[in-house]
């Protein structure tokens, strides 16, 4: 059985990534970078001293891995990934676990989405099991750039990436699968001396520029998601935001609705007339990315006793379209209680204002949005009582404190 | 003035682009490699021996170009193009002019839309004029590679990608500017000695998957908008259709909308009860691509004794919303006369069918489409009298052999 569409030798395209995967070759950096203090670097900017590349080709299938020092890749200049944005990538991240080794947190969902990426975008299948093994040998051999600090964590980058040299309009049979790490630190950093607790943004919620649509591909890990919201980004940042809020009216008559906020999934705690919370979440419809901390927090708010900061809560949990009108709506009746985001460059951070941009005013004159009104929990500034308790139980089961559903995987 | 949001040095854009463009280094390749005979290869596959290079960074601003051989770029792993798809791209072509000199076609246009993709992505502005001058030294020098036979040329990619080294989300301030030649012929290979006018296509008329919507970027010569398509291509081909046909319904009421083909602008030639014909073609609503070929062909048919074929056809011509349903209801009635598409790489081809898939069928169902009706237009196989009017005018005007507007740019 072939691929379909990837004219290669014979072969079950596992079976061969196995066997190439069993090759492993390493060959060291011959000076090793200084790792530089926590703190003293900007998310995603320093690179370790190794990264983990493999190739495939149609005639050769997949390359064996090869472990080597971090640099540059040669790049034929009509490649399919520069001409027409096959690039596919997942984030995960590794933390000092408490055997002093580093353990990474669900690695195998992260495994699966790439998988799913590579078969909507037509890319070549790999093996995740083993691709999985070749990431715990980077990251064992990278250990010593992992920070000990909690909440400061090693983030990996797989990427793959269209390789074939034509640029005719068509799938590309040629592709790198590489893996680089970076250390980093809270993605949002705190001002000195406060809690993790005390991270919060500001989002600017925006329907003139739409990240995602049905029959779109913004439920894919696609590096093509992300470029266009950067000059809504710089938008937003003039305003005063930190990041964008993505609404999208499908034209379903529920007018503008909430769906991610790009580096995170979002999530907005109601409270009911009794008292009881209900946090809501859009649902995965395809128009959003299906989070891996998502998952991982709805999973730990529908689990009775999971959250024990919240065992005296009623929590009801929702995964439901979320009109932005309601935000308002409950703001000015006072039941808005948290807004929060999670994702793995974030965990969970608060959010505590939502500045919601004039629906389609800017049209016809670019980026002049306007906003016409700010919404704010009233959990305020850092994580309320909810995004807390998963703050605090999402970080004890990455750091290996908890053990929660078989999560952690310890790098040997 | 500086560009904002890109903090180099503080110096005009245009004026510093202009200045270094000025020192065009030129390093000419060792060893020339064969030209291959027309016919013997395929679209977008044979690079010239060389290429332009420019690059930006934030310290130094633009570089002085470099006309080099032709090989890969090294490019950093973690950076933008590769992570976040910060590539956008234009496609032009040069003929074998009367005087023996390469000839391009309204190449300003296709700088004016390169400034706007590159605004669009925030990746840094350039001259579109002095980067029109380096070009055209480019091609100059490769003309060996044209070829002489009508409908051959060399198609020339200008190309930019967001070469920032960080996987923080987030716009590129780092940039490379690169263009590259290939000797290209027909985009569809017309069978061995029919004439080109009988190139013809079909397309499969698909909403399951969605390339474009409004607020995205489908109005942009981004690389992020056709690998997406991918996948529903190679479904298409599994049915027998040569490519996809978008279409869109964003919630208005008109049902599924025709877009464009991915490749090339879309058009439909309707008779009324009178004789009359009326070309239509979707509207410039930031969904589709502004096509330049589109573009010329609506000029040529607008402007009284443009196309002498057509003196004696009384037609109109209509930028407005194309229901796919229309093109069943005319090809019910007889009344759907031609289809054909427009673009840079095609010119013009005929549409000979159109298979719409069932509409939503394949929801949940990943890619099993069932086309539930195929709409031919009486012109049948290769063009009819309306495309045939375009193809030779635009190619005579490409090849030099007529004048309009002055759009035919000679390289020097």
């Amino acid at each position: 059985m072939c691929v379909p569409a990837l004219p290669h030798a014979c072969m079950l395209p596992h079976a061969e990534f196995i066997a190439k995967a069993s090759q492993l070759k390493i060959q060291l950096a011959e000076t090793l970078k200084p790792v530089p203090p926590p703190g003293t670097y900007t998310f995603g900017d320093i690179k370790t001293d190794h990264m983990l590349v493999m190739s495939f080709d149609p005639a050769n299938g997949w390359s064996a891995p090869e472990i080597k020092p971090y640099g540059p890749l040669a790049i034929d200049p009509s490649s399919n990934c520069l001409q027409y944005a096959t690039n596919i990538f997942e984030g995960m991240k590794a933390f000092m676990g408490p055997s002093g080794k580093p353990q990474l947190f669900r690695p195998q969902a992260n495994m699966a989405r790439l998988s799913s990426s590579a078969a909507r975008m037509a890319l070549p299948p790999f093996d995740e099991d083993a691709l999985l093994t070749c990431i715990t040998k980077l990251v064992a051999l990278e250990s010593r750039w992992l920070p000990a600090e909690s909440g400061h964590s090693l983030y990996i980058r797989p990427t793959m990436i269209g390789t074939k040299p034509t640029i005719k309009v068509g799938a590309s049979d040629h592709a790198l699968l590489y893996v680089i790490v970076t250390p980093v630190g809270p993605y949002f950093p705190t001002p000195p001396g406060e809690s993790l607790h005390a991270q919060s943004v500001s989002l600017l919620a925006v329907s003139e520029h739409v990240r995602s649509w049905p029959g779109g591909t913004g439920g894919y890990k696609f590096g093509l998601n992300y470029s266009p919201g950067f000059v809504p980004q710089q938008a937003a940042a003039k305003l005063g935001y930190d990041q964008v809020l993505w609404l999208l009216d499908a034209g379903q008559g529920a007018g503008d609705l909430v769906t991610e906020a790009g580096a995170m999934n979002f999530a907005a705690v109601f409270e009911g007339a009794d008292g009881a919370l209900t946090v809501v979440t859009p649902p995965l419809d395809g128009t959003i990315l299906p989070g891996i901390t998502r998952d991982s927090a709805l999973t730990l708010l529908r689990t009775p006793g999971a959250l024990p900061s919240l065992s005296s809560t009623r929590i009801t949990v929702e995964e439901r379209v979320l009109p932005v009108a309601e935000l308002s709506t409950a703001h000015a009746a006072g039941t808005l209680r948290e807004c929060f985001g999670v994702g793995t460059a974030v965990n969970v951070v608060g959010i505590d204002r939502i500045g919601i941009a004039s629906l389609r005013a800017g049209e016809g004159e670019g980026l002049k949005v306007k906003v016409v009104e700010d919404v704010s929990p009233s959990s305020g500034k850092g994580l309320g009582p909810v995004g807390r308790a998963l703050w605090d139980m999402l970080l004890d089961l990455k750091e290996g404190r908890s053990e929660f559903g078989g999560w952690g995987v310890v790098c040997e």
